[in-house]
């Protein structure tokens, strides 16, 4: 059997399925060549003798690793100088806490912190930061990012955050206007905050233009465990008392991730994927092959109305693609069939109902081709 | 080559090593047929098609690894049904700030919390609690567990604090009197709180006379990254405003651990610690193992004053070791010597210096004797 070539025991019985494709919003799929270098070196890395499990954090050997895996994520992200990269835990959702709590410290009390509100989980960021500071929702749609003329900014706000992929509503910000030059004066020192959990390394950024990048790492990155924060130095040492140590970020970055044991494993499988993604070419590729793939996804859905996307078009995400069934008597039969082919984890988020295909680096267009040659089958085209 | 049974490149040049024996406190040593099963299932669990890290964390197949391990874990270390298990993030150090932010909300400003003190790893635990409430250290020693009769306890405490076994220093609980009572009527109300990290799963405990046990994953679990959380129904819901809500004890209970994205493969690794635990004798047999590994250990050190432990007897710890060589100036001299024959991460925490030997559940009782035999023989015995 080769790896990842079939369908589980219960396809296997329904149909013969010879290529699994897992649309899952993350955990996702990850690269097989690095699935199948951390298999062969799971009990001896390179000749160690040792698990990367059973390394100590501190060695000269995960030290390598660690070191190896900061350098390629700055190289792939074009990330200055004048920024640290962490690795921390806790996840995404962890940041909406962590973030005021980081960079509230030297503001006033009654501090506001503006937010664009575009999706779910912008949504849940501005919830949490409730608990922190005051909270303004400069402009809200949950189906595009409204155009900046229209955002209601405060002036010397402590930050502005926005969710620039909404995993759950498919709404991803147009990088080429949709997010506020660096110049502009009505943000002159408001940090930018982006929450780029979703489609992190899956296009050319500007890393100068924000204050903090962060991203869970379960979709592009690697496996649920490991979040990556990027943040301008001149941002850390502002944390508020409450802050947890373990997550006060200029200890982590003074210790370059190491103030706590950090989750050595994935930082490790995260390191094996930003050397997948150089030897791809770097994220332009990944750029070029995720606007190919959705633009082969949004044209199938596009056809007729049969199937519906509902974000504007500029802000059609390429990365969640999420979708309804005119008829959605037909959900279950939709779903039934797609897993009778191993087209799987296409259900939508349980808060949005409909289906979502998620098409991450790691999802090769012979997937989404599969996926569309499905939605045409289904409507009878 | 056979797995684990090798040296390094370094190594092989210096010498003919067959067996490394990795002595890490931790990321530390696992048990070999864990690493064999995660590298036979790396890319296709159990015919899914998908590797562990590509799983939804709310599918079926995820969901039936969680529920095996809470319930092996549950049933290893005989976890009363009023007890709640969390599979956090953060490690062990995270907790010593979420403790408090957790055991706090219902408590009037001021609230005293107590603490024994007995090594570095309480001596964090008290320095973070400092942020958040007042501190009492009840009794204080760096070499032994003071008795409970010299225990300076506040009446009506928030709660007591201890850690159990004391990763760096080397001090472990007699637990056959070490702990107090749950009926201790100086601890009516006051619930125990205590940091397992080190020894978890390495001996019989009776989690009925705590409210809180913690631990870090990776010593006796799992890889770096876990977190577990054993707490009883009646304090959860007490957090402070500040705590973030992907860290509320009482969020992460009420959603079995899947409030936030958790640490899906970790978790998964940890699993199967358990079922090699069940398959090996479970808790009763480890700590039968590890009184064998130990006494061999201390009786090697005790032959004479070669090498010296200067921890009190009845709390010399069973799973970390530190020793020191009576002439210093050999330190180097003995750590190349382990070092060629594949004894390996022997070198003291850089706080306390000398040397320290974590043998875990996972370190067999050859790992032992081979560093037993490489004592008597650096001592000229």
């Amino acid at each position: 059997m080769g790896p990842r070539l079939r369908g589980n025991d219960g396809l296997q019985k329904e149909c013969n399925v010879t290529h699994i494709y897992n649309f899952s919003a993350g955990p996702a799929v990850l690269p097989k060549e690095v699935l199948t270098q951390a298999a062969a070196e799971m009990l001896d890395w390179h000749g160690s003798g040792m698990s990367v499990m059973e390394m100590s954090h501190r060695g000269p050997e995960f030290m390598s690793i660690y070191k190896a895996a900061e350098r390629d994520l700055r190289e792939l992200l074009a990330v200055p100088d004048n920024y640290k990269i962490l690795f921390m835990q806790g996840g995404g959702l962890s940041q909406n806490a962590l973030i005021p709590l980081n960079l509230l410290g030297h503001k006033p009390a009654g501090a506001t912190i503006d937010f664009i509100h575009t999706g779910s989980w912008s949504g849940k960021s501005i919830k949490e930061a409730g608990k922190y500071a005051n909270v303004n929702i400069a402009a809200s749609s949950m189906t595009s990012v409204p155009p900046q003329s229209k955002w209601q900014l405060t002036p010397g706000a402590a930050y502005l955050h926005m969710c620039t992929n909404e995993t759950i509503d498919g709404v991803e910000y147009d990088f080429d206007g949709g997010v506020p030059d660096a110049a502009d004066p009505r943000l002159a020192g408001v940090p930018l905050v982006a929450d780029m959990s979703s489609h992190i390394l899956s296009r050319e950024i500007d890393v100068a233009k924000y204050g903090v990048i962060f991203a869970g790492a379960q979709k592009n990155i690697g496996p649920a465990g490991v979040t990556i924060v990027i943040i301008r130095d001149d941002l850390l040492g502002h944390a508020l008392p409450a802050c947890p140590s373990a997550f006060d970020f200029k200890l982590v970055a003074d210790n370059e991730s190491m103030y706590n044991t950090p989750p050595t494993y994935g930082i490790y499988i995260a390191g094996l994927v930003f050397q997948w993604l150089k030897a791809q070419g770097g994220v332009a590729e990944m750029e070029r092959r995720a606007k190919a793939k959705a633009e082969l996804l949004y044209a199938a859905l596009d056809v007729d109305d049969f199937y519906q996307n509902r974000v504007a078009l500029p802000n059609r995400s390429r990365m969640n693609v999420p979708f309804y069934l005119k008829d959605e008597s037909q959900n279950e039969a939709f779903l039934a069939g797609a897993k009778a082919r191993g087209l799987l984890q296409l259900k939508g988020h349980k808060s949005v109902g409909g289906m979502r295909a998620s098409i991450y680096n790691a999802m090769p267009i012979e997937g989404v081709q599969a996926l569309v040659d499905y939605l045409n089958e289904f409507a009878g085209r």
